[in-house]
């Protein structure tokens, strides 16, 4: 890459999962609009042609009008070839099919479990974790080989297992996850600072947090928007809406989109816990016993959807479509800022910016009482000096017995996954909040969806 | 005190709970064989009939002809007068009535909650944890105003709660928790020895184990007779006995007595995680999700008992009969070591001796993972030095998750319990793995049994 | 305070040691070009006659045609005068006079103890430290009293002694130390990376650096300008100006002005450990053995000065004089930036902007392998939130075996001075690696030096 | 080997240095008056020689009429037959030569820096270390090898850079290394109970210290005989003999022998520090800045010796001849406790007994504000299950910062040797507080010793 004027070109991003309907996506059209970047993505995904149609899209991006740089788009048969050389790996894979994914899901019903997303923790989580465990080992091999001193950047749920993973295979890796439901959280309050103070034009990054916790468990002790402590306001505000529920935006709301919630179960922690819940209803439920998710009509009364497979099956023929229509020309393509912080974090890792923001990664003391190189979500200081994170706290015991729970259940997936080691995976299986059946249940449930996830399993006995 | 010819005499002990019909005739008994010990006992109860009545006891187990030593015994009226120039302080109470504790161990079961003990974890544990610690909270005051360099030691439940009230309310009192849990599973593992090796006149305090954990659900992950490993033996042993449960004593089994159980839970603890655990199942189920804990057929099949309220109040009219015949003369007083260590720590702590042994006392490093400060149950140097801590280690991640779980929640209650604070004390009742229910029923439950405990909640409010 | 519109006006700024003749002007000049704050700044100083004036001079500052903001000035007559209501606290005091400072730093040459400074550590901070302790203790006190939320910037050496002091006695105060040694060091940089690439326009914010240590003697083992890593540039540039050293400003090298110096240390230290030290030389020499600092001669060679107590007295006449001839119009007052960051990081705090920075707070794990609540020197997130620390990492053994040999004794001396305990104090003052001398004449030089600032050690047995 | 009947036969032991002329015959000596161990010893040396005719000496040992035991002694070849099935491997060598001794103890003498050793620390212990490190690296590369599984105990000297090789070399080595000085020093405490208090028959057994430091530079922080604390005692003890010394045999005074000391310097630390210093003025004063050692003039004051590497040739010619008489029958063996404490060790490990002892292993939390690793002597529980150290606290800041400063260097030297870093070997060197030079000299002096040693520095670039 090359450094001039202070843009930086010639930059080489290599993208895993490149075929990707949604962040693929939203990372062309965030490249394109800025104008301090330029150079070429490389595409690779299991599905090639995929890839292939992505390459198009991308070169659309680049020659769109309103596009403010020139991005190279190509595809790679190999994970040599789009690493080698890479100054970014991009990851954001969809580990497996829909048919595990019907299985992670779903599969535990039968047994009274039910998951509002299951990628994360839960049996879902821990299922998918295993599964996707060989594919991080393969690439951070392969990184290491190829582009060591490379940023790779994480999409892939679950998060905190996904990069532990890069981590443990190769412990000088630059890695770390980006995930956005802190973001949605800080717009949360930006909405409540427009709301009760009148202030217009407040937006996320005018309001500072200070992120406590794991991936989709994340947790905020300290919100202020300039020098007004949000806390009391938030107190009022999660109260007002305790019932009724809150929605930011009329025309999505939880009953529209199964992808949103009415923050009910959040203000409902508040209460508990006196804590902020930076992540979205659907996924704090799944840490926690099941007090809000014992089926669809608890689900129901506190406002949130159980996201259901088939749903995510008939999500993906539309974005299928959407993409014929835009290659085809039959829709046209529009250039808008995604809301994710990729190119931000890109441009801080190269010194054109500087960037405080949560993210990722092993923890090195930020998080108190967890244990060192377990991966935690908290505030990180990026520049071009790389990644330093920025001193979190502890969280009050009632909120670290659950996330503690989840760290070292994780740290027990990592090294089931690794070692293939079956009874280790079911340890921490039976350990799981919503795993609340008996021994011999727990035995028939896990036995059965790691069966249906088997074609990953390459080397378990099973 | 007066050390004289490897004897020390004129030694003041302090007894809270003097009016105790089992730990206090224990140690009688112990001090009577002891020949290098000689002083006063001062008994204190509120109960103060029981006091007078134990220190008749305590005089005729000195007059006894098989005494070794001449042991004075008195009342006192206050923990002033108990106090005041103790060298040593012993303190087991019964918290509350049996009334409590039928709230305690009873109450929860109309939400399918059972328990087998309760007084240490699940709801019992908790409640009754409550409603000790204002009387800790008060030894811990006179101590530290009346006898600040006095050793104490506590037997009461639950231990870890109880030990670390003390410590929190004084600092730098000399205090630790003895408990016989351990002990009996040394005698389990010198029984298996000779078993299996043949040997005879093999006895608890030949076996070396390593202890890591908190009070009544410690582990062993290292025990050796000599330079014999004992684990590839106890695999063996555990398997032969998993189905039929094991015996130590034909006449006292899981069936005939509730405070036995028939190992098999502990056997079914090996299978799953490779450790030892060091403690009777009865206690061990409470720590854990209702895996062995859904209701007494569930109990039947793993053999042990659910030890009821009836049964401890039929067992205390048997003592105090018992009591009554012997102040009588109608049945004759017998000497007999008890089989606890108070005497040997006591001996080993005057510098008489040197004693390697599992006490409970707030962890400075010797377990790895937990936080410094909690009470932890492991291996300790006792000396005229004092109490040294030996380094335990890390347990697995599996078993360490559970015990945190616990060591945090009674972080929690001991706060809770200190800052009369409702809503902590909720959070980690519902913390409990036992408290397996929905959040409405919790919290009922809850509420239920702190006001059938109010009388000993002075300042809260319920 | 009242926040409106992006400005906040109605501060309360206590200014203690407000007739100070440099750090004071340097804040009203800053305080005058800043539009987004107003206010009030309260004065206090044991010479009230200079707290007068200069409340004068604040009042010419405030009126010049350049300032941008109305700041009123006012002398308060006690601490609880300019503390009550305050919303930030700055100190800036000399504690003690030149009496005193002429005994810290000369008094030791009479054994070949030669100091360029004599304000840190060496035989003449720690007295200094000594002296200056029992005045934080005060300060301390009255802000806990007075003003107990508001933030305390400090500026009086010796730094981190200072700091310590205000934690040890409050330590839920609000307080962090500011100093601009690593802000030079920041500029050296700027100038090399001018220099060597061929940048212009290249300012000390353009530089990101990660920094190690305490205050004076920090070390820098990141450096970066955008994606361009700064070490290798520094490995050329320290070598090129190994021997004749380098000077910034032509006008003022280390022969015309003391507080210079040619980085010629700072290059030999770059040469021995291959990291960046981030203060100048004359500091840096101090926490070393006497390597550097055998005497002037070898001073000299070394190219940095010893500043002498005849060189500061004078130095003052010269500011008492210019005092004078502004109050007298005499020479006209210029507004200017003083490049210290004091109202950036008040704006930061003030959720105004946010800032990474260098500060002086207790070590809670930023800096590996020193003891929690020393106060250490790295970057940290200053925001509204508040103060985070950035994980800085753990310096070389090499290094790191420096500076916690002046952890330790700062923790002692912080002791001692508490304590008013003379033997400890003795045991540090001996450590010190300068104080390389018998132990009989370390003994005579300690007392000698102890009674010469006597006055200030009120209650110490001397 | 076989456990029977509570005895341990065909025990094997493998002696690396096993020509020595005194560790050995004290093992021989101790093998044959324990009766409850018997099997072989396998001598390897460099110097064959040495290892047969001790090999004869072994023979006579076993063959005496006081012998209890049956022990073979056999010579091996290489280090692979030595080690191959090895229950106990004990490594005592001398590394190099006296040629190589002279050099260590004498070249900086030139430079007025005088050592009373020169095998642990100061420029002496350094460069011995280095020379060192490169054989324990193969040892512990061939123990990794042969017999992975057996205990090995260290008494070669630096013993802190000795026992951390093995451990950096093969972390899951058992090793640890075994010290004399304390015993000593637990000797002088009991000889002072025997005079204060006319206790007869005290020996250092009934002395219970607690141990905090490293090897040659240990303090205890409390002392007990039964119920007595010492520390009241040694004061007025210390004070006694403070001018004219102390001298627990009349006929080994530190005048006659260059082994002993009157304890002076250890009273003067009493004095300064409040500790009890547990090793020989002649290695404690090697750990500090040269207070007590400017030179033979000095050392006479203090009255401790500065042992010549003349003597110690004299000494091994001394030694020399003893073996010759022995084994022509000349001179009559005898068989008497060496008061070393391997054997007592061994049966612990064998769990034929338990034992409370210090050793050095690598810090685990037993020393608190030490790295994890490196290697600190503490007491510990040696027993059928291995090695579990005692946790034993936080030395005072004052003893801290000598302590951590050699621990620190220790790191790097270890460091140095196995990467053969000159540089950073002589970052230690110069760190080293009897390096009291200017830099220049201690460049020159470096380079000299190092090339000295040259021969056992394969690999280097000197």
């Amino acid at each position: 890459m090359v450094l001039n004027n202070n843009r930086i070109s010639d930059l080489k991003i290599s993208y895993i999962g490149g075929g990707s309907k949604e962040w693929a996506w939203k990372l062309m059209s965030d490249l394109a609009l800025e104008i301090q970047l330029s150079g070429t993505v490389t595409l690779y995904d299991i599905d090639k042609e995929a890839a292939i149609e992505n390459a198009t899209v991308g070169a659309m991006h680049s020659n769109h009008p309103d596009s403010k740089s020139g991005w190279k788009y190509q595809v790679a048969n190999t994970l040599e070839q789009t690493l080698t050389g890479a100054d970014f790996v991009i990851i954001s894979i969809l580990p497996g099919t829909f048919q595990e994914m019907r299985s992670d899901v779903h599969a535990p019903e039968k047994y009274g479990i039910y998951q509002s997303v299951g990628d994360t923790v839960g049996p879902g989580g821990i299922i998918r974790a295993l599964r996707t465990i060989p594919l991080y080992v393969d690439f951070a091999l392969n990184i290491k080989k190829y582009c060591p001193d490379a940023w790779v950047l994480n999409y892939t749920n679950p998060m905190a297992v996904c990069t532990r993973t890069l981590f443990e295979v190769f412990p000088q890796i630059k890695a770390f996850g980006c995930c956005h439901e802190v973001f949605h959280t800080q717009s949360l309050l930006a909405l409540m600072v427009k709301e009760v103070l009148g202030v217009e034009d407040v937006t996320r990054s005018d309001i500072k947090t200070n992120i406590l916790g794991i991936n989709h468990f994340t947790w905020i002790n300290s919100a202020f928007y300039k020098n007004i402590d949000l806390f009391p306001l938030y107190r009022d505000f999660s109260e007002k809406y305790y019932y009724c529920g809150y929605a930011d935006d009329p025309f999505e709301t939880w009953l529209s989109s199964p992808f949103h919630s009415a923050a009910r179960v959040r203000f409902d922690l508040f209460k508990r816990y006196g804590l902020i819940a930076a992540a979205g209803d659907r996924h704090l439920v799944e840490f926690l016993p099941p007090w809000y998710l014992r089926g669809p009509e608890l689900a129901k009364e506190w406002k949130f959807s159980l996201t259901t497979v088939d749903f995510r099956i008939a999500q993906m023929k539309d974005r299928l479509n959407k993409r014929k229509r835009i290659l085809t020309g039959e829709e046209h393509l529009k250039l808008a800022p995604s809301g994710e912080e990729g190119i931000k974090q890109i441009k801080a890792l190269l010194g054109l910016d500087e960037l405080i923001t949560n993210v990722n990664i092993p923890n090195a003391g930020q998080l108190k009482g967890i244990p060192k190189g377990a991966v935690v979500e908290t505030n990180a200081h990026l520049s071009g000096m790389g990644i330093k994170p920025v001193i979190a706290g502890y969280l009050p015991n009632e909120i670290q017995n659950i996330v503690i729970r989840h760290v070292l259940n994780q740290e027990m997936v990592v090294k089931a996954g690794i070692e293939k080691n079956k009874e280790l995976a079911y340890r921490a299986f039976v350990n799981d909040p919503l795993v609340n059946i008996n021994l011999e249940d727990s035995r028939k449930l896990f036995d059965e969806m790691l069966r249906n996830t088997r074609e990953y399993l390459q080397g378990w006995e099973i």
